[in-house]
C-alpha cells in the first residue's frame, strides 16, 4: 500500500513534468519552443489539429507512467536525486505512448486505455505521424538542459536511445509477423526475445537513464539495464495473462490478443500441451482473426484446460527474481533500493 | 553534364556505404552488429521479412542519394575531407527513405519509385515498422565511430537530427490535414512553411551536418541550414510541378497530388486567380479524391489556364538565389563552392 501510494504521488509530480514540457495548446509561445523560429509563419490551428490534440488525447487518459518512476527509483539508488533526474524521466513515457499509438494503427485496435484509438478518432495519418513525432520529441529535453551533464553523458543518454529504439523496432517486427501467423513456428526463446525487444526496450532505456545521469559505471548501467528488462518482459508476460483473464478496469477488449493471433508464451506453451485436434482448433482461431466473442471465449478454454497460465506467471517471477539477484548485489542500502524490488513485485502482481 | 557525372560517381559511393552500413542480408553477423548480442536468440528469418526486405526493397530502386552529396559538398565547401564525412552522409539519406515508406502508407499511394509502394507489398504494419526503424538506423553511425569527432560535435550532431525530426513532424502533419481539406484556408506563407518543414528538414538536416562535420562556426552552420532548406522547399515545388507535367520516367502517378488533395502553391495561386465557378470546380476536385484520369485531366486544365505553374517555378529558383547569396558570401572560393551552386539550379531545373 505504501507503495502504490507512493507510486501515486510520483505519478502526479510526472504527469505535471509532461504538461509543463508538451503543454497541449499549440499557441505561439508553445510552438516557439518547440520549433523554433519560424521562417515564415506557423498555423497554429492547424499544428494543433495534426499534433498536439491527438498526443495529449492519449497523454491526458493516464497510464501507470511506471517507466518514468523506474527512472527515478534508479537514479536515486545509485545516489542521485530524483529532482534533478524529473525532466528526463519523461523521455520514455513519451516515447511508450507514442509506441501505442502507432502499434495501434498497425494492429488496427479499437480501444485503448478504455476509449477508442486514436486513429478511430483522427484517422491513420495524424495517428502515425503524431505517435512518431513522440519519438522525438521528448529528446528535446537533453537540448534544453544541455548543462545539467557533461556532453559524454549527453553523448551515452542519446547511445541508449538510439540503440533502444533500433531493438523495439525489431521487436514490433517480430511481434507483427508472428500475429499474422507468417514464419509464426516460434520457440520460447523466440517470444522472450521479442518480449525484450518490444516492451523491455522502454523499461531498459528508462532504468539505463537513471543510473547514467546518476554517474554510475558502464558495468552498472547495463545490470540496471538487464534488471529493467526482466520486469519489461515479465510486465508483458502479466499483460498477456491480464488480455485473456481480467474482468473489471481492464481498459482494453478481453481476448483481443486472441483475435490479433498474438503467439504469446502462454499460446505457445498451451499449443505444446494441447491434443492435435485442439491444437489444430486453436491455431485455427488464431489465424482467423475473429473478434466474434463465443469463438475467443472457446480459444481461453482451450488455454484455461492447460497449465499455460500459470506456468507463464511463473516464468514472469522467475525472470525478475534472478535479474534482481544480480543487479541488488551492486546497489548499496538504501530507502529506493528496497522501492525497487517493492516496484518489480507490484508490476507483476498487477491485476489491472 | 560534369555535374551530372559527378552525382553519378558520388551516388554509387553512398549506394556502396549504404550497402555496407544496413546490408540486406539479416543474418548472425549483421544482427548482432545491429542489434547487439541476444539475451535469447534471433529469429533471422523474420528479422528478414520484417525489417531488412522491405527497406532494402525501397533503398535498392535506387533515388537521386542528393541529401549525402549535399553533405559531402557542404563540408567541403568548408574545408573537410568529404572521405571522412561519408560514413555520416547516409543518415539523411535513410530518414528520408524512411519518411517516404511511412509517407506512402499515409496517403494510401500506389506506387514509388516505379514500383508498387513498400505498404502495397509487404502491409501497412510492416511499412510503417521498417520505415519507423529507418529514422534511428543510420543514427548508429554516430555509436560505432564515436572517436572520428569530439562529444561536443556528436552532441550537436544528435541536437541537429532531434530538432529537425520533429520540425519535419509537424510539417508532415500540415500536409496531412490539408489535403484532407481539413482546415484547409491555407496562405502562401503557411504553404511555403509547411515545405520548409516537410522537405527542407532532411537538407537541412545533411547540410548542417556536413557544416558541422568540417568544424564550421554556429553561424555558419545555420547558413548553410537555411541555404538547404531553400534547396529543400524550391524542390518540393518543382516536384510539385512535375507531379503535374511530367511525362515520361516518372515515377509517381502523374497528378497524384490532385488525386490527395493537395494544396500545392500551384493550387493556391490558381485558387486566387480562377473565376468563381472554375475555383468551385477545382476545390471541388481536389475535395473528392478522384482516381478518374479525366477530371485529373480537367483539373490540371484549369491550372494551366492560370500563370501558377510559371509563379511557382519563379519562387523556386528565387528562393534559392536569395540563400546563395547570403551563403556564398562565408564561404571561401572552392570547387566545392562551385559545385554547390550548380547542385542547387540542378536539382530545381531538373525535369524527372
Amino acid at each position: 500500500m505504501a507503495l502504490e501510494n507512493n507510486l501515486k504521488k510520483t505519478r502526479k509530480i510526472i504527469d505535471r513534468q509532461i504538461l509543463y514540457f508538451f503543454p497541449p495548446k499549440a499557441d505561439k509561445k508553445n510552438l516557439l519552443r518547440i520549433l523554433g523560429k519560424a521562417r515564415y509563419s506557423y498555423d497554429e490551428k492547424s499544428a494543433g489539429l495534426a499534433l498536439n490534440e491527438p498526443i495529449w488525447d492519449l497523454l491526458g487518459r493516464g497510464g501507470k507512467r511506471w517507466r518514468p518512476a523506474l527512472m527515478l527509483l534508479c537514479g536515486e539508488a545509485f545516489g542521485a536525486n530524483p529532482k534533478k533526474l524529473l525532466p528526463y524521466s519523461i523521455i520514455p513515457e513519451i516515447i511508450h505512448n507514442g509506441t501505442l499509438m502507432v502499434d495501434d494503427v498497425e494492429d488496427n485496435s479499437d480501444l485503448r486505455r478504455g476509449k477508442l484509438t486514436i486513429h478511430k478518432i483522427y484517422g491513420g495519418d495524424i495517428a502515425i505521424n503524431a505517435g512518431n513525432a513522440m519519438y522525438y520529441l521528448p529528446l528535446k529535453i537533453l537540448l534544453e538542459n544541455p548543462s545539467k551533464f557533461s556532453p559524454k553523458i549527453i553523448n551515452s543518454a542519446y547511445s541508449i536511445y538510439v540503440q533502444e529504439m533500433i531493438n523495439l523496432s525489431y521487436g514490433q517486427g517480430f511481434d507483427i509477423l508472428w500475429h499474422r501467423g507468417t514464419n509464426a513456428d516460434i520457440s520460447e526463446d523466440g517470444y522472450l526475445q521479442m518480449c525484450a525487444f518490444k516492451t523491455g526496450t522502454l523499461a531498459r532505456m528508462a532504468a539505463k537513464l537513471g543510473a547514467l545521469f546518476a554517474g554510475a559505471s558502464q558495468k552498472n548501467i547495463e545490470l540496471a539495464g538487464e534488471f529493467a528488462e526482466s520486469i519489461g518482459i515479465a510486465f508483458q508476460i502479466q499483460d498477456d495473462i491480464l488480455n485473456l483473464t481480467a474482468s473489471e478496469g481492464y481498459g482494453k477488449e478481453i481476448g483481443g490478443d486472441i483475435s490479433e493471433g498474438k503467439r504469446t508464451l502462454i499460446v505457445l506453451r498451451a499449443l505444446k500441451q494441447l491434443n492435435p485436434n485442439q491444437r489444430q482448433r486453436l491455431l485455427f482461431i488464431l489465424n482467423s482473426h475473429t473478434k466474434n466473442q463465443l469463438i475467443i471465449g472457446e480459444a481461453i478454454s482451450l488455454i484455461r484446460g492447460t497449465d499455460a497460465l500459470e506456468y507463464s506467471g511463473g516464468k514472469a517471477k522467475e525472470l525478475v527474481l534472478n535479474a534482481w539477484e544480480k543487479f541488488s548485489k551492486v546497489l548499496p542500502n538504501s530507502k529506493a533500493k528496497k522501492q525497487l524490488k517493492e516496484f518489480a513485485d507490484y508490476l507483476i502482481e498487477r491485476k489491472i
